[in-house]
């Protein structure tokens, strides 16, 4: 298991759609909620927001749906740094039927640091970030995660705002 | 405007996040409505799903983020056909503010239909359906979707469950 832990949740019922399954786009939410635990831990947390008025935002979201999460289970979260340049984060994140069940999705989120205002833009990575997520790519090699080739790429993102 | 119209829908009050607009996650769950539309579309309803044990699972969803939504706004969803064969539908769909504001995200399903039971195992569309799909592929010519080249692609799936 080469991901760092960083969220866990229990199923909340609407989450539950008509085939008895947590609805696709629920997987994406907790992989939400774990990119939110990952902006913490890596500095960009609120009064990091409120002092800088930088955040992240996300250019691409990528889903492979591997196995069923029903009612009744919990979801374990960790997280893989997948790459990173000096405004940009891949994050790589797999989500685990806890505590021990198979890999119930891998979520891919391509992210932007953003200083928002009246025209929002992209902005690097103050220092301290950028070793944070130094650190956390030394914790997490990227080698470990998923089933199979990574879908999104540093080099084809810078699309979206 | 090349898709047809399938799903609209109001922005719910807790789909805001921190950055004051729509939470990344969520327009997935847009698109994934708008994919329950697409099957009462395609005949593969309630009723369908009740008589021949058989429904969709998604493989794959890749969101492109394009534009911020915020609480006001609504949004206008149209789909279409990416690509198909004997049992899988690669569905594109548009997310744009409405009724002609920006594309706000392009949203792509891999979706394998499944005939559900102790040992759950892809199943072909029969007749009817794969009829359906031709004419709204012919409908919705999968030239006028997104605003770049398309993430998934129907050689490469066939992974999930």
């Amino acid at each position: 298991m080469a991901g760092v832990p960083i969220h866990e949740t229990a199923i909340e019922p609407e989450w539950i759609d008509y085939n008895g399954h947590v609805r696709d786009a629920y997987y994406g939410l907790i992989a939400s909620g774990a990119c939110d635990a990952l902006m913490d831990r890596l500095g960009l947390d609120a009064a990091y927001r409120t002092r800088t008025h930088c955040t992240l935002y996300t250019l691409e979201m990528h889903v492979h749906y591997l196995s069923e999460v029903k009612a009744s289970d919990r979801v374990a979260v960790d997280v893989t740094v997948l790459g990173s340049d000096h405004k940009r984060l891949h994050a790589g994140f797999t989500l685990r039927r806890a505590p021990d069940g198979p890999v119930a999705a891998t979520v891919e989120f391509m992210l932007l640091h953003v200083r928002q205002g009246d025209t929002p833009g992209s902005a690097p990575f103050p220092p301290e970030v950028a070793s944070a997520i130094a650190a956390l790519a030394a914790a997490a090699p990227a080698a470990g995660f998923g089933p199979g080739s990574r879908a999104l790429r540093l080099s084809g993102g810078g699309r979206g705002g």
